[in-house]
């Protein structure tokens, strides 16, 4: 019975009675509170079957609900029990008022103090909760079968790649600590760790980390917390002296040592257990970001000139993908997930390349307007004649993360007229970001609607940031800058690699996104007083011509376009066979 | 001896010793937090000689500063007393640091709690600082000869201009208070209370409104306080029995009555003796904005007409006065002053005309990159030919209050490239926010970068937001919506006024600034699936074509641009008599 999903539910009210708590709430979390989750921290899916990639479920004793946003409102009625589960929006309706509204007054609701930040805790308790932190998760006391945690190993990553040594990043951030006056800072984000002491791991898919986690503190010491197993000799020799190994047991004792002195913690984004043991054992807690953030965001020269080898081998997968895509697609005989598996045999075939950066959103006609789309045997559909076929992926690769859409016609006829203008007014706003030249000190906030002019002329937008930070051989999401107006505004800095992503969605017709990653750098212009920055463009494939209608481009975008083309064909094109080398040709000839 | 700079410091010390305190603050602030204060609140004027419009003084035993900003840094030191005042930077150097560095631990520092915000207040007291609020401003008891209150009349301001009745304005805020589970809201504004109950007043120069605080209930009902000389039987009558009049010493008995309901205080924008009165007497202080400030950004319709009448008034006036210029300026017998006061006397001829709605910035050549110039004769200098002028100013009329800025070439000769390359770029920015289409929901933050990207483009950029909001025969610069980076973003909605200046700035030889108003209108656009915005332009007079260098702009741009012209012409050119017109004609013809 415990194997239904009544029984789960049953299993677990009976767990909180026993450790005497009135309801309990599950996030879909991990201890990083992170984009992506291991097997064993999937309690969401576990307790509810919900699968979605962000969600929430409150329990009390005669009710239970799941609470998502909106790209996941279907698909949460469809996988839970509406005899068990009520469905809820997330912010419409959110759990600490279904809470306060149905628990009695005063009643204490658990949960687990590893899974939700101190900013996401006080939410509940300012909606007058009585929270209470559980010693041990009640979800894992009646979980049968619940997979190990990941445990895979440990590497250096090599100063070839990293472009700088741990121990210089260690005495940037402690100085950085110094001049804050804090003692120490807890590290909480598994890529911190990776790129504070120049290692990958194998935890989690699409994100080369170890999880873990670590104490840097004023004179560069870091404490790392992670399963001794996961951690061969020969990256214990490479993480030296000034890092200490403990395994996750050791975490109370090690901050037991900071009493009296000052910690910082990330408020937002690490587990409040942090902030909570912290103050249990006399330390004093300092609110602040995560002091790795910005400067792992600022890519180093090493890691820049890494980041333009990886694109060109990306772009040269790609670019033969495409000219696959261009011969198969007009005859029919190819599925989004057929053509998923071609775009990542492609990859495959470049050096260093160690697995897609997150899951290829491989999505034909009607299938690309839905924006979070991921393709799976049940929704697979071939890939039709006069249909715009829309491909968005990404491969890590030992010296860079890449990230790249196109959105493809797939032929023979040519596109109706209507198509080719949203597909251009999407082509134009990618390009007014390409092109910008900017003060330092705009952030993404400021500059988002730069993408989205040639479609708001039409009456037109997409929902959707404009553009996300990308890691070097690490998350395909980083923070702490976007092309968002929704997001903090973080000022841009050189070194920073940033998609460029406009899109335009039209239901049950068709999707276009148009990406490329972007690379910040000084810009040197003659009149200048101040510093301005500009970009890079990093990725390499063409944009595709039939979907162009060069008339609503101005002398400026077509002058990009054609010089971008020309770039992508005599970095890409020698590199092709005869006939890859012809598409190429064509497909980057000049526009006009 | 008290009437020397060294004397009124040395009386106000020998005062704060009678009142036990070891130190005071005087900010540049009145009772309501202004832009403009009367001269009886010109407190930091009298004490310090400084009389810059924004500036904060910091009283201790052996010593005192004064603190302003990067605008009046040289101006601080000019009009002040070196033997009795430092003089700071407010942000590099803030008051409060200074007085907890020179004030003895736990020593009592005065404050006027009518003269500082519960924000303002916090920066202080989180400082460390032990802050005493007065019962009587002790810069009061000294200052023998302080000007008396202003006390000028209140007016009704009538339906025709006002377009919606008090009634129907008390009934939607008191809806909204009701909403927020608020019984009361303090309105401190003197320009909401304006709006609210449809009256002006002339206690301050430039902004048509009278002194005083309301406070408005969530039955609708609201009472004022203002002196009650200022309110003749026909404004009384006005007012109708749902407003109560209360001298200004009734509202501690007044706020008695709101023991153990909940009041509404602005903790930025108000004055903190009213939460501090209102927790004093039992009642609860719920943070909030002005509940005035949105509504009264949106024009309703009578006042948007009030609005395009004002500016075809006002664009009359302007037309005449660029007119006079064009004739006058290549000869070289103006000089800023004369010329201000012909503009003034060209829109004292038009109809409904109250006054100027601020101090006109009137600059030639070099005083043009001096942002903040404001002409005297200590500084005024002819207006010689072959440079730019820079013309900022505004009227109050009855039906509404414009703010129009033009840089025109005096001549006789041509102007050199570069400084049309600057002036075209600047244009190019003024017309992309004109023409801007933007969904709803969109804010000042947002779209302010629009405007500088042409400068961006040659590395050049201006120091000071794009737009400010403008008030309908009201305050000239009003929130809560700016086209700035810096500001809170608040949405943009249709029937806001805001102005659109990007300018440029070259020390020591000249400054451009282009400035129309724009009415925020829905837009129409035929494919948009959510509401859609744009902008109507207000102003109307010519941008000198001679600055202009017609290759920079682009199609859009020379469309936009003959077509503005055009309506210039056609609504204006029909009133101007002849030799103006034909002026008229020139200036509006077509480019390219």
């Amino acid at each position: 019975m415990a194997e239904t999903p009544a029984g789960r539910l049953a299993a677990l009210r009976a767990e909180l009675a026993r450790q005497g708590l009135a309801g309990f709430i599950v996030p879909r979390a991990d201890e990083h509170l992170g984009e992506y989750v291991p097997a064993c921290a999937e309690r969401l899916a576990f307790l509810t079957g919900f699968s979605g990639s962000a969600g929430v479920a409150a329990i009390l004793p005669d009710k239970a609900a799941v609470f998502t946003d909106g790209r996941y409102t279907l698909q949460l009625a469809a996988e839970t029990d509406a005899e068990l589960w009520e469905c809820r929006h997330v912010t419409d309706d959110p759990p600490q008022r279904w809470l306060a509204a149905n628990a009695p007054p005063g009643a204490h609701i658990g949960y687990d103090p590893m899974l939700i930040s101190e900013e996401g805790l006080a939410r509940y308790t300012e909606a007058g909760l009585a929270m209470i932190a559980v010693a041990e998760n009640p979800v894992d006391a009646i979980w049968q079968h619940r997979p190990p945690p990941a445990a895979a190993p440990v590497y250096p990553h090599p100063l070839e790649y990293a472009g700088r040594t741990s121990a210089e990043k260690r005495g940037d951030i402690a100085n950085a600590l110094r001049s804050a006056k804090h003692d120490a800072a807890v590290i909480t984000d598994p890529a911190s760790i990776a790129w504070l002491l120049n290692i990958r791991g194998g935890d989690l898919p699409y994100t080369p980390v170890g999880l873990g986690f670590g104490l840097i503190r004023a004179d560069g010491r870091v404490d790392v917390f992670m399963q001794p197993e996961k951690i061969p000799p020969e990256t214990r020799a490479w993480l030296g002296n000034e890092v200490s190994v403990w395994p996750r047991e050791a975490m109370t004792e090690v901050l037991a040592g900071l009493r009296g002195r000052t910690a910082r913690v990330d408020p937002a984004g690490s587990p409040v257990w942090f902030a909570q043991e912290l103050r249990r054992v006399g330390a004093s807690v300092a609110n602040g970001t995560d002091p790795c953030s910005l400067p792992k965001a600022c890519k180093n020269p090493v890691e820049q000139q890494g980041a333009r080898e990886a694109h060109l081998r990306d772009g040269i997968a790609l670019c033969r993908f495409l000219h696959f895509i261009s011969l198969a697609a007009p005859e029919g005989g190819e599925t989004e997930m057929s053509a998923a598996a071609r775009l990542l045999a492609c990859r495959q075939e470049a050096a260093r390349f160690q697995g897609e950066s997150f899951p290829a959103i491989s999505s034909a006609g009607e299938h690309g307007a839905i924006i979070h789309y991921r393709v799976a045997p049940a929704s697979d559909r071939p890939i039709r004649p006069n249909e715009i076929y829309l491909i968005d992926s990404g491969g890590q690769y030992e010296d860079g993360t890449t990230d790249i859409t196109r959105a493809v016609w797939t032929g023979p006829d040519d596109p109706p007229h209507s198509v080719r203008e949203h597909f251009t007014r999407v082509l134009k706003g990618h390009i007014a970001i390409a092109t910008l030249r900017f003060p330092s000190g705009l952030a993404g906030p400021h500059l988002d609607a730069f993408a989205r002019r040639a479609l708001w002329d039409i009456g037109l937008d997409y929902d959707h940031g404009t553009g996300h930070g990308v890691g070097s051989f690490l998350s395909v999401h980083e923070g702490p800058v976007s092309l968002s107006r929704l997001a903090k505004p973080v000022a841009l800095a050189p070194g920073m690699i940033l998609s460029d992503e406009p899109g335009l969605y039209i239901p049950g017709q068709y999707g276009i996104r148009l990406e490329n990653l972007l690379l910040v750098q000084a810009a040197e212009l003659a009149q200048a007083s101040k510093p301005f920055l500009s970009f890079e463009v990093l990725s390499l494939a063409p944009f595709d011509r039939r979907l162009i209608a060069p008339a609503l481009l101005d002398a400026g975008e077509c002058a990009w376009l054609n010089a971008y083309h020309a770039r992508v064909l005599a970095l890409i094109g020698p590199i092709l066979n005869a006939a890859e080398r012809a598409w190429l040709e064509g497909a980057c000839a000049p526009i006009l």
